[in-house]
């Protein structure tokens, strides 16, 4: 193997440009073997193989300084920058993070998981390179994907003041994760199918000095384009075209599926790739309430920014609602600002946001929609704590939104709950509403929830006791009814069980009850304590002799931690919490 | 006068060119009046006067939708829509916002105070409009200054995909709130320069259909321009040179300066207006500080955001300083990634946002500064509670930032501790670190400061007392110390005084002590309470007999609140807080 060779970039130089390609097929294998045994970005790692080859021959990193956008698409980098165990050894696959990560490796600039980010970061570095009158390169690889977002701009924007060495490697795949959407890709169509002649460029508007390179994974070439650009003296963008997933057939011909991959994907049968397993979750009844919607109601619109995928929003979903739906792009800002101006001129938006990616658009959620008020339902996924990167962590949704005036959070426990929810959100005139879909498995009752939801902030009592009272928020309700369990089997305490449902408002007249014959209050939440849900009880709470317990998440950045590690660490386990309860409660104390 | 016949926008239609010359006359003169007198942005609406005019005479507004950006440019359109009161009559100045208030008219779509918003929200009404077969012009108007945010790059970039009518107004006056700076302006001067004929236009890289109007404040040019792109059926960019200032010579000769003016600026003579009181407080010794430090330290840079004048930074310190400044324009996410890359490399950043401005980058403060962890020093102003119009609060930085992990937030008390946080911030390399400039009147020991910062979540006890402990944070510890005065007055209370100066912290040995000798605890904060300080001093005494009262503000959007009036309401004053204390002190219950 050539890889035998490849210690660290500085070893790329002692090969020629066929052992160079010999060494991408090798590349390409390990990846491909890799991502199908534990899952993982396919498509943009193989699309970049060689780009990330013939940069390393190029530069000369770790002086110069290579920043990855996103950085899901940084596996050939991990392999040449001293870590191919990772990707050699089944053994240790798990050993490196997925994102670029400055603890694993000097050649890792930041910790980078969401978009757009590449080119601000790259040029802090270039600023303060010349602040200090240093003298190295400083590269910032950014996909066609990330270009959507505002971030981007701001940092093109910018950089294009420069007054030195700035290199910006545009790696256009024409596919961010779906098809790209929105006017500038319809540029770099043009350029694309110009060989970069074209003369509206988006990048020339800035100023930038421009390079195109047609055959983005042909390494003699790009070897050439990266020497061109090599030490300039100011700011300048190299559009390279690559194809995703190359040299992987099934890859390239379904960019979207093979964007991040599942373990055993490449062993399946194609059918099955195509028919995920038809049982139902939160997803898939999400998807339905949609298709259902908006067959009967023209103004509902279903709106995603650049993850369709997580939704569940596949392209016979898309198609159905044709204009009904809008991906916008990795553009949360403008996702949620658009969704105002629906909602103000008489749609009924419905907008889906993961978790982690709903802070990418605070000032959005607060003026644009909050303050004025506009009915938008916002369904926001995966909140909870997770095994998830670093990068990705998506514990932080309920202190990022809940504290924003107006805005109504709700928490379902059901599926009978969250349609009803839903029902009532969508319909409704006077509130932005943020659905928190539950990212347990789904629960259902079986029967229709009556709830009247426009009754703001009513929590509902599921089970009347006495002593103690726990509140299990959203998908912490079942933690709750195991915590009563428990403490009856060991303490014979009756305790009363509440279901919040509202994460944004206090029920006082339910919690002023509980005083009577309650010592104690318990609070569980799938998400950060501080600044959460929990606290507010406990502020409630503060002149009376009621003592509160809150249990979530600490505030830290987890990093693919041991979910069952972390939920013992932040005592949410039955067990712990009735000893915490009984160590509290007068009666044993 | 003419504009006794204009109480509506139809009525403009009744005029012919020469008396709606005269109205924009009669117009300019209401507008400098009233901002002479009560303050108010100046230069905007100055510029704006004439194609304000055009766009109501050619428009159908309300029918028609226009969506002014930021707003702050929107005094014509309020004289024009039936409020022209509020500007004829110094009785009625303060009846109207000084942004677009839809509770105030029809013809206002949206609450706007915070820019690069209009693409969106325009975007959203008529995509609405399609989708419910209605007809009618949707149009943005946005300035040059609110090109510099991602979130118009977002809309311009969505928009150019809406199969519909779509009208983007380009209110070009060359000129954000400072001078413009980055790549796009370089373009919108060559367009300037070429009457629009300039081919590598940023707008058309979208798609956009574009005309370019040079003579921008020419009413009948102005007409013509837009009578031509109303009724377009896809989305257009109407380009307009307008003059900032227009009419006003010391306006149009001092862009920045007149921007926004204070009471009087048209009345004092020309020194004053350069040199301002010179009277120490927390802006003049943070400029003097920073003036200092980048002296001595050439990798120490200042960032600004587009809103330079808020921090005293002023052309001469501007010029000073050199390449060790950059504005980065109305770009805050960009500000914060930047930072971060400029502290990666070496560099000592130091970033100056408004409150009400941090809303505008929360996931860069997460992902690209906190997870990082680097150490960028950002100083936050004008936290706290207000009579600021309702898009211009500044009560929610303290959830909205110390929440993210990582971060240490700084609330200083007097003079001396935020140079010595200062020292300590800007040398240090293990945390990103922001500091809360007190925004009450500049408080000095006389003592220097010698706290170790490093030791993170230290609070002070000013002054040893018993029963009673009050806690006041940042610019409320003056209220706490008054709080103790009002105790001992009423009670004989001799209660203890805490400065906790970090906010993003609990110091858990000191609380604990307290539960030797006090029976409930205080907590003051100049911010919203939902998910800030207080709730924390809550939660960690859950499950204690500790009783804990946490003030400051509720979570709404108050809006021009009377201030005295909104402490009252919030029981923010000695003798209420001294009221609830004695009701829960077991002496006196």
């Amino acid at each position: 193997m050539i890889l035998d060779k490849v210690n660290n970039p500085k070893d790329l130089n002692k090969l020629n440009i066929g052992e160079l390609e010999t060494l991408a097929q090798e590349m390409r294998e390990l990846i491909i073997n890799k991502v199908n045994t534990i899952g993982g970005h396919c498509g943009p790692n193989l699309g970049i193989v060689e780009a990330t080859i013939a940069m390393h021959y190029v530069f000369n990193s770790p002086v110069d300084k290579i920043v990855f956008d996103v950085s899901h698409q940084c596996y050939p980098h991990k392999i040449i920058t001293g870590r191919k165990e990772g990707f050699l050894n089944p053994d240790m696959y798990l050993k490196y993070t997925g994102y670029t990560a400055p603890e694993e490796s000097e050649h890792d600039m930041f910790k980078v998981g969401h978009t757009s980010t590449s080119v601000s970061l790259a040029l802090g570095l270039a600023k303060a390179r010349d602040l200090k009158h240093e003298n190295y390169n400083v590269i910032a690889l950014i996909g066609d994907g990330s270009l959507s977002g505002g971030e981007a701009f701001e940092g093109l924007d910018n950089a294009a003041a420069l007054d030195g060495n700035f290199i910006i490697v545009v790696n256009d795949n024409d596919m961010s994760i779906a098809e790209n959407h929105g006017g500038i890709y319809s540029n770099l169509k043009k350029l694309r199918e110009t060989n970069g002649k074209y003369e509206c460029n988006y990048f020339k508007t800035f100023g930038f000095d421009y390079y195109y390179l047609e055959e983005g994974n042909n390494i003699e070439k790009l070897i050439n384009a990266f020497e061109k650009v090599r030490d300039s003296k100011k700011p300048v963008v190299l559009h390279i075209h690559t194809i995703k997933g190359c040299g992987l057939d099934v890859a390239e011909q379904n960019k979207e599926a093979f964007h991040w991959i599942v373990p055993g994907t490449l062993d399946k049968k194609e059918e099955n790739q195509q028919n995920p397993i038809n049982e139902e979750n939160y997803t898939s009844i999400t998807v339905d309430y949609i298709l259902n919607k908006t067959k009967t109601d023209n103004s509902v619109i279903a709106i995603a920014a650049g993850t369709p995928g997580v939704f569940g929003f596949n392209s016979e979903f898309r198609n159905i609602l044709g204009k009904q739906y809008t991906d916008v792009g990795i553009a949360e800002e403008h996702a949620v600002a658009y969704s105002s101006g629906l909602a103000k001129a008489g749609a009924k938006p419905i907008l889906s946001l993961m978790s982690s990616f709903v802070q990418r658009t605070y000032d959005q959620l607060s003026q644009d929609l909050c303050l004025n008020n506009s009915p938008v339902t916002m369904l926001i996924y995966w909140g909870g704590i997770s095994d998830a990167d670093a990068t990705h962590l998506c514990v932080f949704d309920i202190p990022l939104m809940s504290n924003i005036p107006n805005l109504v959070y709700l928490a379902p426990t059901t599926k009978e709950e969250y349609i009803s929810m839903l029902d009532w959100s969508v319909e409704q005139t006077q509130y932005p509403v943020a659905i928190r879909v539950p990212s347990c498995e789904l629960v259902s009752s079986g029967i229709k929830d009556m709830t009247d939801y426009s009754v703001l902030n009513k929590y509902k009592v599921e089970e009347h006791g006495e002593t103690v009272a726990i509140i299990g928020l959203g998908s912490f309700f079942n933690l709750a009814c195991q915590v009563k369990d428990e403490l009856k089997k060991q303490s014979g305490i009756n305790a009363t069980v509440i279901n919040p449902k509202f994460i944004t408002g206090v029920d006082k007249e339910l919690l002023n009850n509980l005083k009577q014959n309650h010592e104690i209050v318990i609070t569980l939440e799938d998400g950060v304590l501080d600044g959460g849900f929990g606290e507010k009880i406990s502020r409630f709470y503060g002149d009376s002799k009621m003592k509160v317990l809150n249990y979530g998440a600490k505030k830290e950045f987890t990093d693919r931690a041991n979910l069952e590690e972390l939920y013992t660490r932040y005592r949410l386990r039955k067990e712990l919490i009735v000893q915490d309860i009984l160590k509290n409660v007068k009666i044993y104390t």
